[in-house]
């Protein structure tokens, strides 16, 4: 490794680039994690939480570990062996979703759409026809591994017709497009902290609803999971006997606050339009170089924008001279979408137009040497373009 | 919560204090999980913590959450269902690995010792008798809940004449005394960072060693937690192939690199001394003062000394005012011991002569207020005698 560690714009699929504040949060001096001021912590991150979550939930709170804890958490505190989860799979995070639901002991029912593609509700519907005793119904909002953005009210209002709970994964929108908890009946959701929230990786915040709670009450089982256990994390968390579980990771707490303190500062509407006008402005560029998004028209994600490669062009040799020699990260494409997308994140702090048109101006420079003729300029021009409409 | 945050000196049973350079480590700006740089430092890191363990085991590296979650994954990986795990049960960590095996769907068998006193090796031979067939032998080698210190090698060779796996919790030994993962015929092994290391809490450093890969390889079922499974976090952790799996923790570790760098500049042995040197000053201070430590003689540990509370004062009140007044924090009895002990830590950074000194002016200070009468300045002679003995 090197010393100094380099220096990286991260356009990637997280993490996202983190600001000054937080990284200062970060470094500061440990309290213990029963310490009544780190308590007052923990209430703060808790109220900012229902805030960016849009939610009322008591239950809302940052699991200990990264965002597939998050979903993990889901999954073992709702489920029991046995019982039915209906769960929508159209890219790496709802395949992910069914195999730890499998792991629960579930009988999952996928409901498929393509990668890039998102779930339709009446698919949804048929399943909770053909399965009217199912538990759970999980979906993925935005989708990391395809760039696809997934509407949940429509789905959020069949799931409670049937008395089914809804589990949302957020990890890619949480933050940087609206994610309407108790708007949009959804029972369980979690997010991740290194995306459109910009603090680093290592927390997964999550909400569980009345419902969700009730479920969590009413289990016949222990939950699987000891470390994931919210009947006895919540004591620690949200109840106010602050019963020790396990010892809360202090500084990525101190982050994940200073974090949430941007996001109020900002505004969670202006934030969101933050990330539409990037977004629209990057994807104005990418056009004007011939380079399309690979998402469903319609519904392709403000923050994770997944593109087709040009034909021809060696995705590896790219992103490595972007990284290289500019210092950029982006994603490959995962699963069948390997060597054929590349994923451009706008998360956060790394949602910003400077690194709209940097990126732009570095394309343009690189891929005419791995043949993808580009005319100089158009991708910045056609991208300013769209910034002076909005 | 206060702007700023309280500077605490943190003598409890963890987090310990962190240094200066591993906070700035912390600190520094994030690169991404598949970033060639980080994969230098996750090389640089297993090979660090192999020193740290005394082993070579290839599979060697910190799991994404606390200590517990590394608990949970020696569980979830080398358990199936109905399969038998012998556990040495005299504290609370005891009891948890009893509580996280029975959530595996395994038969576990406890052995018992009293709270603060370690179990007996006849006592593990005997169980392996009467279950032959037992996968899982587990006991706590630092039990942080009483300040008992686990001998280990005896019960090591009992465990492999038996053919069973030897699987040790070390979170509050590692780096604070010795753990010889490979002399001792440990086959899993987990740790915490936020002890003996002195980073902050997040990781668990965790290693598995052939037997135990070779029954996580022989598995007839999926590991019941996605998040924990090692068949596929080594993909990414030790494999070249460095699959992706979930977003590392980047600036955790970061900091545990640092962490590991400072304990290999001071050396593993001498680490051990210092660790050794402050319990026997603290302990000659507190005797002078009338203050005991609770745990079974000759087998108390260096690293969190559990003392017993002295009879008539207020544990809570104490504790407030050593946070208080002074800043420093230790930490209280768990389970049946609170009210009764106070859970001092010298652990990492905070090992040190100048804590040793302070905690024992503090008490000095503040017990008589509290009804336990002690001689002025005697606990700080006492140590300063003991301390020019070794």
């Amino acid at each position: 490794m090197s010393n100094p560690l380099p220096v990286r714009i991260l356009l990637g699929p997280g993490p996202s680039n983190v600001h000054p504040r937080v990284l200062r949060a970060l470094g500061m001096p440990l309290i213990g994690h029963l310490d009544p001021e780190f308590i007052a912590l923990m209430q703060d991150t808790t109220k900012l939480l229902r805030e960016v979550f849009q939610t009322s939930n008591p239950l809302t709170f940052p699991i200990s570990a990264t965002g597939s804890a998050g979903m993990e958490a889901c999954f073992v505190n709702l489920l029991e062996p046995g019982e039915t989860a209906i769960i929508g799979v159209n890219g790496v995070f709802g395949t992910r979703m069914a195999d730890v639901a499998e792991r629960c002991g579930a009988r999952v029912v996928k409901v498929e759409a393509p990668w890039g593609r998102v779930i339709d509700p009446s698919d949804i519907r048929r399943a909770l026809r053909e399965h009217p005793r199912a538990k759970v119904v999980a979906v993925v909002h935005a989708e990391t591994s395809t760039g696809a953005w997934q509407p949940l009210d429509e789905i959020g209002q069949l799931v409670h017709e049937a008395g089914a709970l809804f589990v949302v994964d957020a990890v890619t929108s949480l933050g940087g497009c609206p994610v309407l908890v108790d708007t949009w009946h959804i029972d369980a959701c979690y997010s991740g902290t290194q995306k459109c929230l910009s603090a680093p990786p290592g927390l997964s915040p999550l909400t569980f609803g009345p419902r969700a709670v009730a479920a969590l009450r009413a289990r016949k089982t222990k939950v699987q999971s000891w470390y994931l256990d919210l009947t006895m994390i919540e004591r620690y968390w949200i109840n106010e006997e602050r019963v020790y579980h396990h010892t809360a990771p202090i500084s990525m707490n101190y982050a994940l606050l200073e974090a949430l303190r941007l996001v109020h500062e900002e505004g969670l509407e202006q934030r969101w339009r933050r990330h539409e006008r990037h977004h629209h402005a990057l994807r104005a560029g990418l056009a004007a170089i011939g380079i399309e998004l690979s998402a469903q028209e319609g519904h392709q994600l403000w923050t994770l924008n997944s593109v087709h490669i040009p034909e021809g062009v060696d995705d590896g040799a790219v992103r490595r001279a972007l990284l290289d020699e500019l210092g950029i990260e982006i994603g490959g494409g995962l699963g069948p979408l390997r060597g054929k997308t590349w994923r451009i994140g706008l998360m956060g702090e790394s949602s910003a137009e400077a690194n709209v048109l940097l990126l732009l101006s570095a394309l343009e420079r690189l891929l005419p040497r791995f043949g993808h003729a580009v005319s100089a300029g158009a991708g910045v021009a056609a991208a300013a373009r769209q910034l002076a409409t909005m």
